[in-house]
């Protein structure tokens, strides 16, 4: 059993390419649809119906370019409308991103203290306070808002002296924490924030592991794939161990090489410049694709 | 490390004893304190509202007792309040029946279509469809609703033609779905149901297997006993593959015996009589806990 059909994604904006750069990583011989909503970002800052009508429409998107599963690249589409998704399309596997990196941190504690950074509507949602406990109910959770990082980053700046002071005052309140409250991880719970990884990492110095919800979904989606059965024809699987594995091991025949379409709501060529520094020497065009404003 | 305070549970009758036996049998070295709110059965067909206020009644309880950790043995409960009574007591670790019980049956459907029976309540909260769409979103979940089975059980009866009747047409109809949208697999999604077990499968026929949420629930529990590090001191964890293990090596000082307690808000009478079909030749005294009405 095979699917040829393309892997789809969405996000409020460039974010969800984190994700998707790990998962052509992971699974090199899928094609992928990546949606990005520029044109109406920040989602972090608006209602939850505003958030939730959004995704209805990316999704439907993604289903009438007959995708065989659907990752919602971004954190608080995610925790606003995945459970809604799932009923509107019962036939097509979602994979949100809170899930997998709630479980990710559970295995990275060691002192069961987890710190959360996200925006304002994942946090007032309570998601990953609820997929962290399911995971591990005895672990603690202190989850902060970092709705400004997320602007900055959607327009390129990845190291400006504002980005650096924004995210220092964000982490202050961690280390501001009672000794035996202090956190020893902290999940990155919004796709924009690994692109300011190292930052963050410095900044909370080497006791403090940082965990990523875009990996992580990433490796849920490899095996979501895998365990369905639903596998491009012909494709391998790279892995973190031997991600040279796929070029050593090519499909043979043309039909089958993978495609990537990159959608933007909004102007494509902010788009197009995170979206090539991420990307590297790959091509990947860009097309705009309207939504209702 | 290790936690001599017992472990509490609740359910709204007898049905969590199956959770507490399967409990019991595989941390023989813990002590338990058990509160069954016959007086108020049945959860699964009152408002979420009522549930909810209940249930906080019964955890508060159970917390003014010193309990470490709290097993909700009660499929309406857990979909109802867990949320809410993890924010509560976030120092507590509580443990549902729902999400245990769709890993399960996710590793057991083969076809991956499984078929859920609940309270209507249980039902009406998709947390079922939710619990099992994040374990693997490409699986299919067929939930029906068998309220009224519950009161029969509860009453005692495992047995009458009145009982086999009310499951059988319950199951009937998982055995009208078109040939695509069989299920291979039923998740018993009410710990009153394993008490019929074997009635279910009977009916059911060998081609589909019975998961059942309280068996689940008790691993789920021993696992997070375990990783925590909150085992009661010189306590003997035991095995399905070894349940004899904790008989040879039983603690030597009498002060870490494992304490039973097992508390009824109804008639004692009615409620010792299926303890003692459940727990054979050992002796669970059981007594009257009053709550508001």
């Amino acid at each position: 059993m095979s699917d040829p059909r393309p892997i789809g994604f969405f996000d409020s904006g460039v974010g969800g390419l984190t994700v998707l750069r790990e998962a052509q990583r992971r699974l090199p011989g899928e094609s992928t649809i990546y949606i990005g909503d520029s044109a109406r970002h920040p989602y972090g800052t608006r209602s939850d119906a505003e958030v939730l009508d959004y995704a209805i429409e990316l999704a439907d998107a993604l289903v009438a370019r007959d995708v065989k599963a659907i990752v919602i690249a971004c954190n608080t589409a995610t925790s606003v409308a995945l459970a809604h998704l799932r009923q509107r399309h019962p036939a097509i596997p979602f994979i949100g991103v809170v899930r997998p990196g709630a479980a990710a941190a559970v295995l990275a504690t060691r002192t069961g203290r987890i710190g959360v950074i996200a925006t304002e509507a994942t946090v007032r949602s309570g998601a990953y306070f609820a997929a962290i406990k399911d995971q591990n109910p005895a672990v603690q959770v202190e989850a902060r808002a970092a709705s400004a990082l997320v602007p900055l980053i959607e327009a390129g700046d990845l190291s400006s002296p504002q980005l650096v002071e924004a995210v220092r005052s964000t982490l202050a309140t961690f280390k501001g924490l009672p000794a035996a409250a202090k956190i020893d991880t902290l999940l990155l719970g919004c796709t924009h924030f690994p692109l300011i990884r190292n930052l963050i990492a410095s900044e909370l110095g080497e006791s403090i592991a940082v965990v990523d919800s875009a990996a992580a979904a990433a490796a849920t989606l490899q095996e979501v794939i895998s365990v369905n059965h639903l596998d491009a024809p012909g494709s391998t699987r790279g892995t973190a161990a031997d991600p040279g594995a796929a070029g050593h091991s090519a499909p043979a025949r043309a039909e089958v090489l993978p495609v990537h379409q990159l959608f933007t709501t909004g102007a494509v060529a902010g788009f197009s410049g995170l979206a090539d520094r991420l990307f590297g020497d790959r091509v990947m065009e860009v097309e705009q694709i309207s939504v209702r404003r």
